[in-house]
């Protein structure tokens, strides 16, 4: 028996997120039934950040338990040959039979797009959220630094959860904003908000891309953000942005946590 | 009356290409719908550049004649309010009654986008042409030299073509590589092949692209498509890249073709 950690990626637009559920097709449920298939035997991935439907993954992790004689750095390659071409198996390797990736320290790193112009790019679209009215990139870079550090993140977390300790660490928040090209017009932007943090609340990084996106139109200004997570109320944060704008880049253990032999 | 230009970006993974046909949907087809549902009488686009099933388009152009009342720089709001999300008209303006986007000189500029790496990246397959095997970019670099000028282009035009002329002048072609980060690789790249011409023959940019990824893969050297273009023979180039990688960026017409009031 070993345990095999794949990284991920996926375009979320046509799937239900990353959780089986009775509804529709998810990333887990592919997945499951590719690696159900090559090995012979009912599998069932444990995922690390069970991404909501719509929502895109450069490299989301799972992990699963097989006797399969596949080497593990194979699985790649062989689940590749059978999964839809919007999931695509970036890496695997073997990782500690313990090793468990919602249960170990790790960092993650999320960015949301937004494309800022006055009409939508068809090419853009499936992976950013449009806005048409400019936003302040600079006032939103501002908002956005009293969101580093650790913080009881109450008002940037859903309601349709049942989390009880709702105090995360963001790392780093960067608002980068790149020229774009257009047949006719000057200012088009695609903006990305990258955060960085230990982890993430149900919802967290859309309704902060909501609450600079009302700091970016003016709405409140950047300081208003510090009251906002002082609320402790979801209500106070602006609304939950769009599922497209958001990709989940990548989450990185310890090596010691995943290491194969790091058990021993 | 007056005569519209529109300059129209889409993305063309859909669509039957540009030209309306028998078997399937297009651009041309939903933008005269569309135009005919907002002026209530029938119109039929000229359009500049026919693009192929499969290839996309930032700024393709088109004209038509109409005695609506809506002012020719509303028609892109119009427009965009019925078109599919697809098909998104980047800018309307009035033109000169005789212009024809052509039968005018112009400048056009097409980027062909290759994903290099050991997987295909979901987020980037709808556009760009994925292929594993490592290519040289430096070596395509010098290829792609030898294409710039005036030349007979016969070796790279399809022969499912009844033109006559096939001299053509290429300005430009760059041939950009930008690194990407991935899940697990180190020398994974986006490559982009940009060409500025005063015209293309049919399927000429996908075969220009596909001698220079056989040179990228090292099968014949840059002095080679010397030689491919003295032969004026379709069958010394490389093959047709795949349609995806293609996207129309820009068509620059001068100034004094097609402003309004330039016939008078």
């Amino acid at each position: 028996m070993k345990r095999v950690m794949l990284r991920v990626a996926y375009d979320g637009t046509e799937y239900c997120g990353w959780q089986v559920q009775p509804n529709g097709i998810t990333i887990e449920e592919v997945l499951n039934r590719q690696l159900t298939r090559i090995t012979g035997t009912e599998v069932a991935v444990i995922g690390a950040s069970r991404t909501d439907s719509g929502v895109h993954a450069k490299g989301n992790v799972c992990v699963f338990d097989t006797e399969s004689r596949i080497p593990a750095e194979k699985f790649a390659f062989a689940l590749n040959a059978g999964l839809p071409q919007d999931v695509v198996v970036q890496n695997s390797c073997e990782v500690a039979a313990d090793f468990h990736p919602r249960h170990c320290d790790c960092h993650k790193t999320y960015e949301y797009r937004i494309y800022n112009a006055t009409f939508p790019d068809p090419l853009l679209r499936r992976y950013s959220h449009f806005l048409y009215h400019k936003l302040d990139v600079e006032a939103m870079r501002q908002a956005a630094q009293y969101l580093v550090g650790e913080h009881d993140f109450k008002s940037f977390c859903s309601v349709n959860t049942q989390v009880k300790d709702t105090v995360r660490r963001v790392n780093s928040i960067e608002v980068l904003a790149e020229p774009r090209q257009t047949a006719a017009e000057e200012d088009a932007k695609l903006i990305t908000i990258r955060i960085n943090g230990n982890g993430f609340l149900y919802n967290m990084v859309r309704i902060i891309a909501g609450t600079l996106i009302q700091v970016g139109f003016h709405r409140y200004p950047p300081e208003q953000v510090a009251t906002i997570l002082a609320a402790k109320d979801r209500a106070a944060a602006g609304e939950t942005a769009p599922a497209c704008g958001l990709t989940l880049i990548e989450i990185c253990y310890q090596e010691s946590d995943y290491r194969k032999g790091s058990e021993e």
